[in-house]
């Protein structure tokens, strides 16, 4: 841990270290793709516009992807997401499995079990009844597997042409298991990083659904709720850390929240990354990095080196884990910084994601 | 109370009856504006087609505007709303205080106190960022007002044209004060029902601000946060029963699902409703009932006979009861009907709301 990660991009490194000193800014005029699509433009949106406004006087509130709150004895953790893919159908999953996978695993990457939904639908006036039927079918089926309810709901109509057939917004509510307090700043030099599978399986088959690709072959989403398969890493890693579900921008966006969040430098080397040979072929086809390919359902886990070993085989011990693997570590330095150990024995900066490459995938 | 209601409409009842004691049925193959009226169309969506579908197996959940959550020591109450108001900026507020104001009155219509919000976002590409900000400021300062967190929330951006501008979903939870259960099968025939102030001043205010109307006028809508009002009815009121916010239908709405949900009449005095002019104006201009239109900062109050006096008296203590009244009465016959009695002496049946008079007032 003394050798320098990086070594001949010292300069590029100080430039990227300037560039995140200055205090965020919001540079356009109208609102873009790239603010949805979890990267730098989003991070943006956030810091410079929805957190001072959010915060008329005093502290600004740490908004995350859940928040914990704290009640007399017990911690809840509620978190929301809206759900715009397209197409709503895709090999492995809808957009209603979306909606009910995607809040129930913020709230399981909080350490917590989820308990109850809410769903609130945007439906464009014309949208056949039988497709609404499908997607709350789905909904009430990967709640019920989940483990969840839906207790509350709302409906709005909206003009034709004033939505694109049916947008979800679920928010969920869990509780946070007794003890358990997964935050960047537990996270410190030394510390292994896992992935509990394949990388960005989700964005490629959504993509391939389009049909926009001349590509013949199908991927699977891997849209799965994930709240058992952390049930399994907290009993057997008792240093657990930090988790994050890699969605909208991949595991190279939340390892770039990571290493910003706890000021330290995340390792990853690309040989470890587990990934579909179809999906890598995809990616390659389309001039996107599977790193910053979207996941359903999949988690990153950063736990104490003591307890790896043990975590990777909690993982690899449930059908969702299988392919897990241990994919880098945790350094002080270049604090901020997340670093690739190419297969080739270079290293490179794996820098925030840029634009929108794969919009409206979930 | 042994006087029957209604004399000479026993036919029209009976009919009315018949269709209620049938399943709900959804004869539509597209989803129309009726569905996100909140009326008939609206119930049938979520009796025929939501819960059968949220509950593949086991009971049905029960969805209401507000769910009660049993926490080991504390209930919660949490809720959710999507806001898709057109246009986003009217007369005494925005979608930003909609979005918040919408989502703590759900929450106080259960008893709770309202303390943290999430929201999230769905843009159209080309929204000005300085649309967003304001949107942002009032919901920043309707959270504050309201004394409620935004503490989790979420951004999706789509294309051009699939989206009208900016839909806004917020979910909320709150703690349920100690002991209370506000509940329809709480209500029973003698209760007395009071409303906190004027009706249809929110949906006249919106309407008005599109400029389709040839009226000069200027309504201001009264989106208020009521937890406060819930307060002082709380603490004066005992033997409260239950509350709702009458927004999308109006008090012909809130006191039909009352009717329907208790099986009991619910018998209202025109003569009591309070009525701004203007609105009452614009109403009559447009050949519609102020019943129907929505408010977003009044709440209809049920209390026991013996608490009605000290129940008003709170409300008009409050900036935001003024003008509140008693409007009628619960009655144990007919069964889940409410009849209007005229300013003439007659009756008429006030049925569910058919149709979508005021498309996206919130």
């Amino acid at each position: 841990m003394s050798e320098p990660v990086l070594r001949d991009e010292q300069r590029v490194l100080e430039r990227i270290e300037q560039a995140r000193r200055r205090p965020p800014r919001l540079r356009d005029e109208v609102v873009t793709s790239a603010h949805g699509a979890g990267g730098k433009a989003s991070a943006a949106l956030v810091e410079a516009l929805f957190v001072p406004a959010f915060a008329p006087a005093g502290a600004p509130p740490p908004l995350t992807d859940a928040a914990v709150l704290d009640l007399p004895g017990a911690q809840l953790a509620f978190s929301t997401d809206s759900f715009v893919v397209r197409p709503r159908f895709f090999p492995g999953g809808s957009i209603g499995h979306l909606a009910v996978h995607g809040t129930v695993n913020d709230l399981a990457m909080m350490g917590a079990e989820p308990r109850w939904l809410s769903c609130a639908f945007v439906i464009e006036e014309g949208l056949p009844v039988e497709e609404l039927r499908r997607v709350a079918t789905d909904m009430g089926q990967a709640a019920q597997a989940a483990g969840v309810q839906l207790v509350t709901g709302d409906t709005k109509v909206v003009g034709r042409g004033a939505a694109d057939g049916l947008y979800v917004t679920t928010a969920g509510v869990g509780l946070v298991r007794q003890g358990v307090r997964l935050a960047a700043d537990q996270v410190r030099p030394g510390d292994q990083v896992l992935v509990s599978g394949t990388l960005g399986d989700h964005g490629v088959a959504v993509l391939l659904a389009r049909g926009d690709l001349a590509l013949e072959a199908e991927v699977t989403s891997d849209t799965a709720p994930l709240a058992e398969l952390v049930g399994r890493l907290l009993d057997a890693a008792p240093s657990l850390r930090w988790l994050r579900d890699p969605t909208r921008g991949g595991v190279a966006t939340v390892c770039n929240e990571l290493a910003r969040a706890a000021q330290v430098a995340v390792v990853l080397d690309e040989a470890a990354l587990p990934l579909d040979p179809v999906v890598g072929g995809a990616c390659d086809l389309l001039g996107i990095d599977p790193l910053y390919v979207a996941n359903e359902g999949k988690l990153v886990a950063v736990v104490g080196p003591q307890d790896a070993d043990a975590a990777l085989e909690a993982l690899q011990s449930h059908p969702l884990g299988a392919r897990a693997a241990r994919i880098g570590e945790v350094r002080g330095d270049p604090p901020g910084i997340v670093v690739l150990r190419t297969a080739f024995g270079g290293t490179r900066i794996v820098d925030m994601l840029v634009g929108d490459p794969l919009p409206r995938i979930c």
